[in-house]
């Protein structure tokens, strides 16, 4: 059984979970916010429940059993829908403590929208709730921040599902490759740029004038490019130009790749950024976007004058490009072409390897690749080239691979949104919730756009874009192979 | 020069395309309805400017020139956009002398609308229009109907763009062979059904109530799978259940591919239409869709008649789904998940070999056999099946395009939304609108749905539609190809 050979392991995750709730626990503690029960209670149970795991697997399987890729694959499913629901404990319990209307559904949906780095909210009021909850929900994005950047490279490769892409020598036979030592070696590299990032960004956004807790919070949720906020008005509250253009600097950052950030620092080539392919990919459709945008509020006197106008686009563009879904103003009310390429942008402009989701830049280029090759294959059938990338030919089981990810990428779009249909939700908010939800986002249009929230959501629709967010942050195919009998035989 | 070559035969097919004008002509002579000069005039300026062609082609290049797959390729592109130029004239002329406000772009909109069998109109007081014109509209998408039969079994197979998905014989090296028996070998057996289905229809629909004219007119666009009427009112006009039950069962069996009929006609044996893995998945995936949208309708108590449930469902539903696009009512009013599952289902539900577009069930079927050995794959990466269609394996190939086509099939959707979106369109209006034309399907959302049509589209926009409309008609490849610079050298 996969689940009791990974149970040592997952028990483990459950307890160093456990403990980073004590960093809610002390700031409770410091600011004395009348909060400090609630962590002391959710950090105990919560290791206790990983302890108990953790002993029940250990008795059967050993301290250290072989585990395959397949069974990195339910770990991975375990940790992005076990863990929500212990860092959901602390919410439901202050919700209860102080009468407020959010059932378990709600807050489960809040800490998976947290650890998927997706930012959509449900909760109204931020800026009156307890610092330790609102620095909760920020840890959560920056430790989910973390998780994916291992997902990517480490586990998504061995199911042929978007690994592969960046990373050569992650393809070939990798059934017998004994998973924990891999994810640790790579791990290691990856979480030192994303710490090194992070301090960078805290102390930036301190300089550009936040307080040190609002700074610690927006770090951990751009860095993540999680985009939660510990105020309603998001970075509108700050009004500050300076802030902004921080914030779209680190958010482009962290739009690429943190392996390629740390194969320049490994090799001290700088250069090698630059000439990455996706990389340059990434930053060209942002920031043409922007100057797309821009020109579009200027030309059409939304904003008259053109350097606001640059910076509105800057800031909103990159934001919901880049998957983080902060807002400086309600862009619905921009010409409708800007937030409905915005919400395509969300699904295309990251890097594979970085902490955004959906499609990524490389499978967008390999795609564009593809439909060149094909025109070129029709007007000359016999003629056949291999598609290329960098000049490198690409493996045709990578083509085919991101072929079918489109595949499965378009079929969860459009049940899920079937699905909320069902439930009388109106079109543009159904699909472009789960548009949000899939790419991890965050805002969509109409009721859950960047002016609104999730909190108008019945529990069954906000119980769909829990699972969409939970399938685009696994690339669908990790969530889908665990549902399917075959994975649980012998 | 491809021009060139297939200039002897594309003149021809424009002096037998003016040859058509006569029924309009005699019908307009016959009910003495003012507007015979119009159709002498049109026809007789479409007649000389073929006969023109065929001349100057034809000294070039003899009477019989060899034609390769590539100048089919190109005879097709100019089927679907030169001819509804002549077409459009007798249209042109008759708003031009009567007052009214139809441009150039709106007039050739109409004729691409009615020749790609889309059935979109932007013509308003339809019922006070002569009958000539509403004829002329009628048999467009007739003929359009019977251009597509052969499009998609004579031509689009040397693309691989679909047809080999069909024809095993099709598939192989085919560079050399000749273009022009081929066509007219399956042209005649195809034509034949067509014809003799297009009889049983309007001697059915002149049983159900209908005059003469309005039976003829409406057999043309049930048949095509068009949906143009000449009742602004569409079907509603008649309020007859009975008409409406003729209809929806000629609108299924049109769905259904005319190459699978022939086949049983030449064998005898009509079990080999019900034993056809795509008939099946159409009319189940029609029937199932009335069923459930009926459900919707009779438990969300929109009407609360279970007879007369099921009568609206099966009629609006084997409509949108079949790509037709009469209405019985302004089904928008509806639970939203309807007409989107409508809408939705006007891609995926008809035949290949139909009078149907969009993606059409035979890929859908593949993509699901395709979607289902992924997951299989990825548990078990060691075994790799084939994937299989009705106990045989599928070539490599087939899989390959069906992949490409939904590829360039996503990417013409979003890229032509994104520009109609520039237009300041609203989101579901510009969506639904490419989607409904690239599927020639007509009515979408919003100001374009049942109720409404594209007369409030300005000329930039209806462009778009029409770029739209004959893409989908030609399975996008065909007029990419066209469109390459690489189509053109040598
Ligand atoms: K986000
Ligand atoms: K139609």
């Amino acid at each position: 059984m996969p689940f009791v050979r990974i149970a040592p392991i997952f028990g483990s995750v459950m307890v160093v979970f456990a403990f980073t709730m004590s960093v809610p626990w002390l700031v409770a503690q410091s600011l004395d916010d009348g909060t400090t029960s609630l962590w002391a209670v959710s950090a105990v149970l919560s290791a206790a429940a990983g302890a108990f795991v953790w002993c029940f697997g250990r008795r059967r399987v050993g301290p250290e059993p072989d585990l395959q890729s397949r069974d990195g694959v339910l770990l991975v499913v375990l940790a992005w829908t076990v863990l929500p629901a212990l860092a959901a404990l602390p919410l439901w319990l202050f919700y209860r403590q102080h009468g407020g209307h959010l059932g378990w559904v709600g807050a489960y949906f809040e800490t998976v929208s947290a650890m998927t780095t997706t930012g959509a909210t449900v909760l109204t009021g931020l800026d009156a709730l307890p610092a330790s909850v609102n620095l909760w929900r920020a840890l959560l994005q920056w430790l989910g921040g973390m998780g994916i950047l291992v997902l990517a490279v480490a586990v998504l490769p061995m199911l042929g599902v978007g690994g592969q892409l960046f990373r050569a020598e992650s393809t070939g036979p990798i059934k017998d490759m004994r998973l924990t030592p891999r994810i640790a070696g790579t791990a290691k590299g990856l979480w030192s740029v994303y710490a090194g990032l992070s301090l960078a960004c805290v102390l930036a956004y301190r300089w550009g004038g936040m307080s040190w807790l609002d700074a610690w919070i927006h770090m951990f949720t751009t860095m993540s490019l999680g985009g939660m906020s510990s105020h309603d008005a998001s970075f509108a509250y700050f009004a500050s130009p300076r802030l902004e253009w921080i914030a779209t600097l680190f958010m482009l950052l962290a739009s690429g790749s943190f392996a390629l950030y740390f194969a320049a620092l490994v090799k001290r080539s700088p250069g090698r950024i630059w000439r990455d392919l996706e990389w340059r990919g990434t930053m060209s459709l942002m920031l043409g976007s922007v100057l797309l945008v821009a020109w579009l509020l200027w030309q059409r006197a939304v904003v008259p004058d053109p350097v606001e106008a640059l910076r509105l686009a800057a800031f909103n563009v990159v934001s919901v490009a880049s998957t983080t879904g902060y807002a400086s103003t309600d862009y619905l009310q921009w010409p409708v072409f800007a937030p409905i390429w915005m919400l395509m942008l969300s699904g295309m402009a990251t890097s594979a390897g970085s902490t955004g989701a959906g499609i990524k830049m490389i499978r967008l280029l390999i795609l564009l690749k593809l439909a060149h090759r094909e025109l070129a294959r029709i007007v000359h059938p016999r003629v056949v080239n291999p598609v290329t990338l960098g000049g490198r030919a690409l493996d045709a089981s990578v083509v085919y691979s991101v072929l079918a990810f489109m595949l499965v990428y378009g079929g969860t779009v459009a049940v899920l949104t079937l699905v909320l249909l069902l439930t009388d939700l109106p079109f543009d908010t159904a699909l472009s919730a789960v548009v949000a939800c899939v790419n991890n986002l965050g805002p969509g249009l109409g009721e859950v756009g960047p002016a609104g929230n999730f909190a108008g959501l019945t529990e069954p629709q906000l119980a769909v874009c829990t699972l969409a967010m939970v399938m685009g942050r696994l690339e669908m195919l990790s969530l889908l192979v665990v549902l399917t009998p075959g994975y649980w035989r012998k």
